[in-house]
């Protein structure tokens, strides 16, 4: 039941793609990334995502179509759903999914596969 | 999948502790509120809640001492912890709870009574 400040937790770490728990509730954890380049596509088979950006931008890519959010623009990414986030320049993501979710996905694991870390 | 402006959806409406629904991911709803005064005591006895701060500013008591919060800054308040959100003037604020959470809660039903609605 403390304070929480995204500005200062985002201040703790520069590494893309590499998400931070923050907090946690009801079996989701709320976390922060640093988007920067494109990731993998993947999808998650059972799990929701959603994405809210709090500074610079990045485009949610689909098979389909693609969604590029500013700050205080969010998306929720439905289970099952092949996806992909590219950021030309840096940005700032809070995420919110259950805990325990890998962030590739069912994409073959790489030197980016993590759940996260508290800070 | 579709991009959701969150400055968007809260110049829809301009009544005060009435949420409204933008989004839904894992059985979590994620819903705008402005807020202007004092809310009811209450606690939910199940469900955990998160407050993030979009604009203004406002104080989440507990029995026993108080957080204030600005833009960028949240809290979550643990299930089965009394609480009383109080903002002296207008606060725009981002909840994510279980769908179909009570906000007043465990307190007497009043005429703020709601589970919110999708805009």
């Amino acid at each position: 039941m403390n304070k929480i400040d995204i500005d200062e937790k985002l201040s703790l770490f520069d590494d893309h793609w590499s998400p931070r728990i923050v907090a946690e509730l009801n079996g989701q954890e709320v976390k922060l990334a640093k988007f920067h380049g494109a990731f993998d596509w993947h999808a998650h088979a059972d799990e929701d995502e959603m994405f809210l950006v709090l500074h610079g931008t990045f485009t949610m890519e689909f098979r389909d179509r693609s969604v590029t959010l500013a700050p205080g623009q969010m998306i929720v990414v439905p289970k099952g759903v092949e996806h992909r986030p590219v950021a030309e320049t840096e940005c700032a993501v809070m995420m919110i999914e259950p805990a325990g979710l890998v962030n590739t996905g069912d994409a073959e694991r790489s030197d980016r596969t993590t759940t996260g870390k508290w800070i």
